[in-house]
């Protein structure tokens, strides 16, 4: 799991069925000091996220179809959580 | 997953019988401003998508499998949409 | 797998309810003399570690749901052990 | 999916019975001008590939599984193909 | 896959009971000419390895599990085979 920031989203003529109604997000990752880490990836919502949220992404694709319930949807990125604090002990 | 863009096809002498009548797309991964990023991969196509097309690709077993419809095909790319439109929030 | 301290930990508006009860720990992975090797990652905790832990981590969302054995939970990393010794033959 | 190269095998005192009769191929992963890329790796062979054949190689384990027809073969590599032709678009 | 060497391993307070009696190996991932390839890594033994031996190593989670014949196992790298010869063609 990473910790990334939602900077967009992609409309895409999706042939596959099982992505309908689904927002498939733009999220930047983010170092622990929020500054950006790499590139940007796609990431299919499972939590309502808006644009600005800091949000968990898991990035392995049965985990990924699990966090949206849709065992059939061929994703390997989603968005699981928003974050409200991040602890350094 | 990733945006990528149709760049090419290869033509394989296929033993494994699962890959008949699916085209194996050469596909290389964007940035946000459109440059290229890395090398390019293959990927098998799941939505019929043409040379210039730009894309959505999965690069993760299980759900490109799922993607392509046929959970016995030994890939670990898939191609599963063609991209309208990417908004920078 | 690989060999992490734990640095602290992340608190979500964790949407998905098999996460509840779930510590997110921040965990930075460790070079073989204990320093710190690239980036902090993420991890579900399965063993009760705390901050400063020496701790084994799996990076694959198959393994790591079993690791908290909630096949439905949608990570890709968790914490599976605490380090006593490394012997270098 | 990679293209790569046939460059070699290897023989192991495989205590894995899955393994038997079937051959662990050296492949050097290609850039589209035939050049080599990044380091070689192992690959279970799943179409009598030979040395200097140019192969389709999938890099994760459940379709590596699918590829040889054995699931409880514990492999995460597979040559899938023999490639006859890369189109450029 | 990749070849590794074996060169030390690792005592854990472990919590989950599927690891108990199983060893857990430090490898060095090797380039064809022996010499260290990037960073040590960690792998659940399933063939009896020991130090200095050059081995075959599974790097996924599903391949991992069914390496050491316990599906609920959590680990992501296993040690697969002791290697005897390497050819290059």
């Amino acid at each position: 799991m990473i910790i990334a920031r939602v900077i967009g989203d992609v409309v895409a003529t999706q042939k596959h069925p099982s992505h309908e109604g689904r927002k498939i997000l733009l999220v930047q990752p983010l170092d622990l000091d929020g500054s950006d880490r790499g590139d940007a990836i796609l990431a299919l919502d499972s939590v309502d996220a808006g644009a600005g949220d800091r949000v968990l992404v898991v990035q392995e694709g049965w985990s990924a179809m699990t966090a949206v319930g849709r065992p059939q949807t061929p994703i390997d990125t989603a968005v699981v959580g928003v974050i409200d604090t991040v602890t350094l002990a």
